[in-house]
């Protein structure tokens, strides 16, 4: 394979011939002298090629394609260790920066675009600087975290993707079917439900909104799994901080504790920023310069120092005294048994701690029903990580492994417990204390990049009115 | 953390104390000894605790959680080089063999349990032999396939899930809808389609069947990327070969050309055979035993030998020749122009080659509209790559990169060229030859580990009928 430009980068300008294909980032004619810088993808930066009485194609300008060849040389520019004196250039394909043949200009001209222009053309906006660095870091992230749980003895886990489960509240489901939505079957007139059992599965079915339940399953046979795979969430809330359609991590694993379950949370999260950190410094720069001032001292921070640990009691305690000592700085009074808002999160980390806190034993009434009940009767061992600028990006528990006390709580609930009758299994059959929490996989490329929107850190992103 | 079952097995027999948690596989009791072999799903292997002069709870039985503390000894029996001499034993949750309190007998027993039950019950199959050796080499199998990429400069990219798509024939699709299918919105009487405008995306939306094209998309940013997520066909086939949701690995490259793309994937599927030949020796020696036999070796020659390289049009001549040679041999006569047939991928693995084989440059009709077409005007630089036993593993091909050819090609086809704007803007702005493939990842598993039954080979498998 012809040699990526970051190995190019690498390399010491010793006059080696090279040949590289990428695409023109920037063209500058000066007088008997072109320089071209040529980007590839495969790192931030481009290669500055020096075109010294060769032949230039007029048709070379921003976005088209090209081969160089010629030899590595130091490069008197700053910033930048080697350059490449061309030989020659073959133009590949056109990106005319005027309609040509009927074809309108190349949306991406050397100007800046809004992020709002580029979610609009998906399918170009790979090119660019911010969505090709969010590209190379979702990229790495997603192996550190393989990486980190494969190195630890975690298996892999497909959970399914269509579920007959209706989540229990976990969130608004899509429908998956292929009944013909004109005429779907319809046993006694058209107010009746349709008959699912003429549906694919022979029964209604739904895109998942986590693969947790079925982790646990295969926990209490193989110990240590974990899932990375698409979950969902039919929301109709327009934000920033939603997608209809994201990426999930939850690792389980048996004969875990609370604390043990904490241990791995805070060391999970520290692996993947050391990861990102070393093997990404010059799209972490440009973020740091671009989107957010501070960034890299900010995760390299995070990476370094122990995750301070609260119980939500306490937590609670000190929002209690913040809002005392200034009446009016929060919009949503803190008070214990309601849930922690986005204000009191942004407190905890930013004023508080000013940094990574992990927030354990919440009143059971704000948490779900598989979350081991403590002694008290009124807490349940959950655990969130909440972290400066984004609030909460992991959650977690240890799971009710009793099956008198699950049972127990499923009917304070109102539960069918039929319809859990093999998660109840897992209890009745060498039942073990076992934990576990989710991380949300863009929340996690939002942190590591800075990016203010959810939007632009997954290549199509899916929300409410928005399928391009 | 607790030591897993596979570092203690590696470890010498020094006497050290140990801890170990896990499962019982099974109990067998002597006059004042009894062996108790654990698992913990983390090798195929359990670990014999010999346990000598203490009391062992009746209720230890197979399926049972257990804690059991001890030193590190030599065995005497065959087979293994450690066992525990346990000094304490604790048992955490039973599975009883017997009714007890109203609960079912655990269903697991020790004896034998057909596919077919257990496909029945899959909250508990990780826990047999079969499906804990399936899991082990799915996860580890998912893994090289990232390392492999990754360590090649390729990025991961999650392609959507969810699409607007039609994907062209490629299959029957699942809708995607939160429409109340009772009364979906319906503008003009009860025949009429209804209005998606009001659907959660504003109009049709359908589960992905492919992520090739938006791969094509980011390939032309990035150079180098692949896809590995979940897919989708709503086709009612109730077989072994079919499942309604399955996971694919879609690389794509640009500035790349069939023969390069050949080359990848054989060095792809190469590197994971030699992957799960040196990591997961003892899940393939029972595979070999009790379900394919020969297995380790086939594998360990398609990692060696180079594969074979046909044209259709070479492989059709042979499989004509093989015909010829013996009337009746096949069911279905080969003839230029028409598509390989399981039994011809039989002949040409399992006769002709006795190994891979790569077929290349079918004829157009019988492949995608988005390959690229060779000089000749009627083969397209298409390329399958079969396997013995099982047959097309990958398929493939270099991509139709010329604007002027493709549109032809989507015209002579009756495709509308405005629904595929933004895949024609690929060809418009800084186009280049490219190329890629699709591996199905559970005919991969298929292929390593023998299981004949493709819902044996992913934890939750959905088919026609089945949502279990």
């Amino acid at each position: 394979m012809v040699p990526l430009i970051k190995e190019i980068l690498a390399a010491p300008p010793d006059r080696r011939e090279v040949l590289v294909r990428g695409w023109v980032r920037t063209r500058r004619d000066m007088k008997n002298l072109v320089f071209v810088e040529i980007h590839d993808g495969s790192c931030f930066n481009g290669l500055q090629c020096a075109c010294d009485g060769i032949p230039v194609p007029p048709g070379l300008t921003t976005g088209a394609s090209v081969e160089i060849r010629g030899t590595l040389v130091p490069s008197p520019a700053q910033g930048q260790a080697v350059e490449i004196a061309a030989a020659s250039i073959t133009l590949i394909g056109e990106a005319p920066g005027e309609e040509k043949n009927g074809i309108p200009p190349y949306p991406l001209q050397k100007k800046r675009h809004t992020l709002e222009f580029l979610r609009e053309t998906p399918h170009l906006r790979g090119r660019t600087n911010t969505i090709g660095a969010v590209t190379r870091v979702r990229g790495r992230l997603a192996f550190a975290v393989h990486r980190f749980f494969q190195d630890r003895g975690y298996h892999y886990l497909h959970t399914p993707v269509i579920t007959g489960s209706d989540a229990e509240g976990a969130g608004a489901m899509f429908r998956v079917t292929t009944l013909d939505p004109a005429a779907p079957a319809r046993p006694q007139g058209p107010a009746a439900k349709p008959d699912y059992r003429e549906d694919f599965f022979g029964r209604e079915s739904f895109l998942t909104v986590s693969g947790q339940l079925e982790a646990e399953a295969y926990a209490m046979a193989l110990s240590r799994v974990y899932t990375f795979g698409p979950t969902f969430r039919a929301e109709n809330s327009n934000t920033a901080r939603h997608l209809a359609e994201f990426w999930m991590i939850e690792p389980e694993t048996a004969f875990f504790h609370l604390a043990d379950n904490m241990d791995l949370a805070e060391d999970f999260l520290k692996y993947c920023l050391k990861t990102i950190l070393e093997e990404c410094p010059g799209d972490l720069d440009f973020f740091d310069q671009r989107y957010q001032k501070g960034l890299t001292g900010g995760l390299r921070a995070a990476a370094e120092a122990a995750f301070t640990r609260l119980t939500y009691t306490e937590a609670m305690g000190e929002l209690e005294k913040a809002a005392a000592a200034r009446p009016g700085r929060f919009e949503f009074a803190p008070a214990w048994g309601r849930d922690l808002q986005s204000e009191h999160e942004t407190f905890l980390t930013e004023e508080l701690v000013r940094g990574p806190v992990i927030v354990t034993d919440y009143p059971k009434e704000i948490k779900a029903f598989y979350m081991k009940l403590n002694g008290d009767g009124k807490t349940v061992r959950a655990m969130d990580v909440l972290v400066p600028r984004l609030g909460e990006i992991i959650g977690g528990s240890e799971r009710e492994e009793n099956l008198a006390a699950l049972e127990h709580r499923m009917a304070e609930l109102g539960m069918d417990p039929d319809r859990y009758g093999w998660y109840l299994d897992l209890r009745r059959y060498g039942t073990a204390p076992h934990a576990g929490f989710g991380l949300g996989f863009e929340r996690l490329v939002q942190y590591v990049t800075g990016m203010a929107n959810i939007r632009d850190v997954i290549p199509y992103p899916r929300a409410a009115g928005r399928l391009y």
